[in-house]
């Protein structure tokens, strides 16, 4: 029998366990709420439980969870999600190693779904790619040849904390003028309530925009000359074949992205104008579970 | 015999060829002017006679030719040097290797050094490095699992033109607020003019530092500002386990890191500070011929 692999999506709202094989097919996939005001040991219990009944007919080799962060992957700890409340430094590994008998292995939420695309989506057969997720945050996760490059200390693709306008808006503990001060779907919003006094949040400045409101582009404008900033200096970082761009705020893709790709051409060497792959992700909602599956059979099979 | 691999460092102002053993270990240098006036039809010839000289004893597996950019690293390609006048699409590995019958490759000069001390420099054993150069200009290597990096258009680690303050100074063809306009030592010696009409370049205006002139600190402080964001936003992107950092203005290391890992500090998540590990480069000018010879070996022996 081939062998599978177990991909967990945990998020604030919806835990979700899927049965994963070598070509990234999802076999099977189970999703129940988080419920996440229950606590760690009751989601955890439940997370099991979920296990157990969509492994049933296979036997899988491996179990990676995917998981909000500050996490440390190389520990397999849970060090204290904001969306996860009541979780200090949870050994998840362990304990879900120790019930189910199969090696356990955990990975930054972003980062798995960074693998996921990287394998079986819109990064599929190129040698590296960053994938960038611009939601109520942002975040990322940097593949090359097919292999996650987590960092030295777990903190790599945190790109949501890099520095573009020093000096500027500051969000929760980032730095004053970071990416996600600049270009998340937060900062959309506080621009739209403060320029516009509008309270529908990032969607409806995008509504606005496309209705021709000026105030409603300019905000949109900026946040995309943030986000453009970010990319080229990554490409003059680790030059990937292909930005993957997923989240919420990317389902403005049609408005977003050819202006995204003009003004990343403005901020690049001349040598790399016209040359910058920029694509939507291609898995949505999966590629969390199976780049999850994936990091866990990498780390077993290497 | 052990295998053996050739290096050649291709400056505007040196050409050397080492021969570098498995270890590392440089077992004969050689160095002539590289009289760049001259062209690169003459300059090329005596690069093959000096390899020719150098070789002699031993039986070399691959030579790796490390040259400034722009260049085509996958082609073989040297594009447009600024320091080697005259050269233009230069198809050097070609002809190195039909004359001398080895395996050649070519590699970004600074990649090279790169290479060269995370292999045997102060990234030994670490599984990551990240080499800045801080010279006239500001340049880069990215090594992951003694694997250099090169990106897919070999623009990776051309950090110089990462963007850190938008709409800042501009240096020749860079974005505006670039890190080599912000922090190289061209960029001090501008400030040291525009400020303090010195013209004695970033050499007096470190002296003046180091004396104790306030203007000359503030330079060098906004110098330091700008390459510690850089360096948190690499942090950030790749995490990588060591910053190395060599080039001219580095010989005032003694000035420049204990300012620079305090500003780093600011700049990183709270999990990140203290962490950060950055070191001044153990090899010096012999990085280059050792890392350009490794180089070559890789692309052989992989």
């Amino acid at each position: 029998m081939e062998n599978v692999y177990i991909g967990v999506d945990l998020g604030g709202t919806n835990l979700r366990v899927g049965i994963v094989d070598q070509k990234g097919q999802m076999l099977n996939v189970k999703q129940i709420p988080t419920d996440a005001e229950t606590g760690y040991e009751s989601i955890i219990k439940r997370m099991i439980a979920l296990i157990k009944d969509v492994k049933k007919a296979y036997s899988a080799v491996s179990i990676g969870i995917g998981s909000p962060g500050p996490l440390n992957p190389f520990d397999g700890i849970v060090v204290a999600p904001p969306n996860l409340p009541g979780w200090k430094d949870v050994p998840i590994t362990s304990i879900v190693q120790e019930e189910l008998n199969i090696p356990t292995f955990l990975v930054n939420d972003a980062d798995a779904a960074a693998l996921g695309e990287a394998l079986f989506g819109a990064g599929k057969k190129r040698s590296s790619s960053f994938y960038i997720t611009v939601s109520t945050g942002i975040g990322g996760g940097y593949v090359q040849d097919d292999r996650l490059i987590q960092g030295e200390h777990g903190y790599s693709a945190e790109i949501g904390n890099m520095i573009i306008k020093p000096g500027g808006q500051k969000h929760a503990n980032m730095n004053a003028g970071s990416l996600e001060a600049l270009a998340s779907g937060t900062s959309i919003a506080r621009e739209g309530q403060a320029r516009m006094g509008i309270t529908g949040g990032a969607e409806e400045v995008f509504q606005l925009a496309e209705e021709g409101n000026e105030e409603a582009i300019f905000i949109i404008d900026e946040a995309i000359d943030a986000l453009a900033i970010g990319i080229a200096n990554l490409a003059h970082s680790v030059d990937p074949a292909v930005f993957i761009l997923g989240g919420g705020v990317m389902q403005a893709k049609e408005m977003i992205l050819p202006l995204l790709k003009e003004k990343v051409n403005q901020y690049v060497y001349e040598g790399l104008r016209g040359k910058i792959e920029i694509e939507p992700v291609q898995l949505d909602d999966k590629a969390g579970i199976i780049g999850a599956a994936m990091h866990g059979r990498r780390m077993v099979e290497q």
